[in-house]
């Protein structure tokens, strides 16, 4: 029987500011994404995630990003090879405090916004990720993007000693090459719950998705990346994960 | 026979900026207390310091300190309880993090600066510093100011599972109260290496010191704090180092 | 005939985080406090809300703040006389650059949430920021709480040739004394529409405001703050102006 | 007659942290760049920086940088138009609020790092400079690199009705296309005060500069950038300057 993964960027609130429907996405989902002060988030927010996460059973990842709040880490910056493995192991080593008070670890890493684009298309990103990870425990597997663009950071994961958890994106549109299309075409991104959900069910059933000439390729993935921002996004989790389960998908962390 | 530990703060650069002589300071010393990256600090120097203090067999301790850079935590801000020890539980965190990576621990914390002072006069505080790491791990041991000021911190800290080591100051006057004097009296910092480290042995031998009436005075110390941002600290503190060793003073860490 | 200004924190969103319905509440006051980027605020919103203004016939007033984004401002922080009359230069010169390039000037000045209360019982606080303003232009006039507690800052600022103007707050009670009630008192801040319309036609007609004894006090202020924040803020400030026009009451800027 | 302006960065100090000979430099040039408070500088810094240029008859021009205090403004961010443009009005802003409280204005604006070499080569980054300055106050110059390399820049100032003063880099190799030649060539940093002397010279009475093949080409620039965060800066400017006036160059801001 087919499994899979579904995450969840969380703990992007910052002070008194809120982005996020935290408290009604996490029942839904089996990995959360954690953001670690840097980008987003702050000890306090940190602590409150990391709780809820564990009192709905969901996996505590970490969501590493470029220390620009400014730009909530999606703009690129040009941080050399140890200044991105030390920013690594900075931001995971945090999450971990708060995790070890709960009695539990860091389940996987996944790096946020500009970091997580520029780890799949620059090789000194992708290894300042890679090396940082490893460094404080090879037994944190880090999430890479499904599909073609993602396969240099895969390889780089591997042979630092980590295992890779390919990811895809329901409500994104893929290239025949198998890569995301760029959000500006039309149509990039799915707004229609039921043709997402849809997507979502073929991506776990059948390791494929329809892309965008309307050809069916392959799309090897273990985890789904679902979006908690918008006012409907517990309502859409809520309806991809009952339509996994439906159909006989079994939806657990990797 | 009577040993002594000597800390110092290590690792305040930050970026660019260079702070303290942190190379020449280092194999002089048992105990670092380094920054975490709050009010000094950067990932890069804080995988330097601690690359360094293991070369060196110095113990690593977190030194964390309020979100204030252009106050270099020495500004007190008002943070509340949960505040304080998720402040704690980030920056011990994300130290905890390179000493893993380096494949050992945090070997104890020492607040920093205005977090520091108002642990010693601020329950909330005390109580803040105390839960963190106390949460993170109850055989991490905290230092506090020996003296009669430091007591109520002791007791927190003990409530909390903790162990105290109280550290005392060879360079700064005592009050007969076995206080710190304020900076604002006169000879209240002392500057002449050779009294500094008499009265470094009187601490480490008789558990004493001269106090601002000339008195001698008890004061129970594991550990004194030297300084390491002078031009002369190095020599300052080896000089320290080899009085205490030649009156048979065993310099080791806690 | 009466004559009154209805002032209203604005620009307090920052990078991808938003607080406040300014875009909504704008159209109804007559002075906005934009906040300058440190507790709240950066460029591009500072860019926007002195345009919004601009458009809507607003005074641009600067709301300087501690640097605490993490704390939105709220979070004492013990600065020194420089450090403030620093910061305040510092703040109402970058809102100044915007104001600039819209052709226009600083309108006024209200420090900003623990940096405001802090003024009002803080005479170093004070002065800090009375110089500071001082210093810039003379003729930019300061909001300082109206009743008995402000009296020491408004001194001060008239010592450094500022023109004070008292503010009120038509949600908040008041004691006999003509302080704010602390938020922990039943009843301190009032949420009734109806209500908060009466007392603040009330303040701006006979100068006057029932405290929490059912005693009517003198309260002399030339500003009412309004709340942005909340979902119905805007709403709310609508009925107020409305109350207060249709008795009279002339609503314009200081 | 000739006549050069000698400018160098300054106030790049933050906090606790010291950079620069500051004082020792300052009375040996004619336009100091004043950091701002994002890559460098504090309000406390700009106001002391300001103060003592005022003191020696030293130009006070803004040094914009990115909002990267940890990278000391040399790693390259990605910031939208928008964005460059907001940045910009706001620091210059800000160092504004300080030159007005010592009755001057700002001289000049030499964007930092890797805002300055982006802004060459990025025509999003010239305009966002461009505009950012243009919208302030037309009548402020822009520092741009003299040579080829700086020509887009200067073109899109000018486009924005400012007035473009070149600058030369006399401890700086220069390629026989006029640019600067890169920094991982050896002999790219002149050390040698005589020879950085000299070039000085021959780049102020003569327009021109050695290559790297030792032949002379032209460069125009009306000002000379020395460095100020060395030991021995201060000597080296003096002997620069005096090496000029001796030869009868005339010493004085653009």
């Amino acid at each position: 029987m087919k499994s899979i993964d579904l995450n969840c960027d969380m703990g992007e609130s910052f002070g008194s500011y809120r982005i996020g429907a935290d408290e009604a996405v996490m029942p839904h989902i089996t990995s959360a994404n954690i953001a670690c002060g840097w980008h987003a988030g702050d000890p306090s927010v940190m602590e409150r995630t990391v709780r809820m996460a564990v009192e709905q059973g969901v996996k505590t990842g970490a969501h590493p990003g470029y220390p620009d709040p400014m730009g909530f880490g999606r703009r690129f910056m040009e941080l050399s090879f140890e200044e991105l493995r030390n920013a690594i192991v900075y931001q995971v080593g945090a999450l971990r405090g708060f995790c070890s008070t709960h009695g539990i670890d860091i389940s996987h890493v996944k790096p946020h916004g500009a970091l997580y684009n520029n780890a799949m298309v620059d090789e000194t990103v992708a290894r300042g990720i890679a090396e940082g990870v490893a460094s404080i425990d090879t037994a944190i597997p880090v999430f890479v993007l499904a599909g073609k663009k993602g396969q240099n950071m895969a390889r780089i994961c591997r042979e630092n000693g980590l295992r890779v958890v390919f990811e895809a994106f329901p409500d994104r549109a893929y290239t025949p090459e198998g890569n995301l299309a760029p959000r500006s075409m039309e149509g990039a991104v799915k707004t229609d719950p039921s043709e997402i959900a849809e997507r979502a069910l073929m991506m776990a059933e059948e390791q494929r998705v329809v892309d965008t000439d309307g050809n069916t390729i392959e799309i090897e993935a273990e985890t789904l990346c679902l979006h908690g921002d918008t006012p409907e996004a517990a309502t859409l989790v809520r309806s991809i994960r009952s339509t996994l389960e439906t159909s006989g998908v079994i939806v657990k962390a990797v």
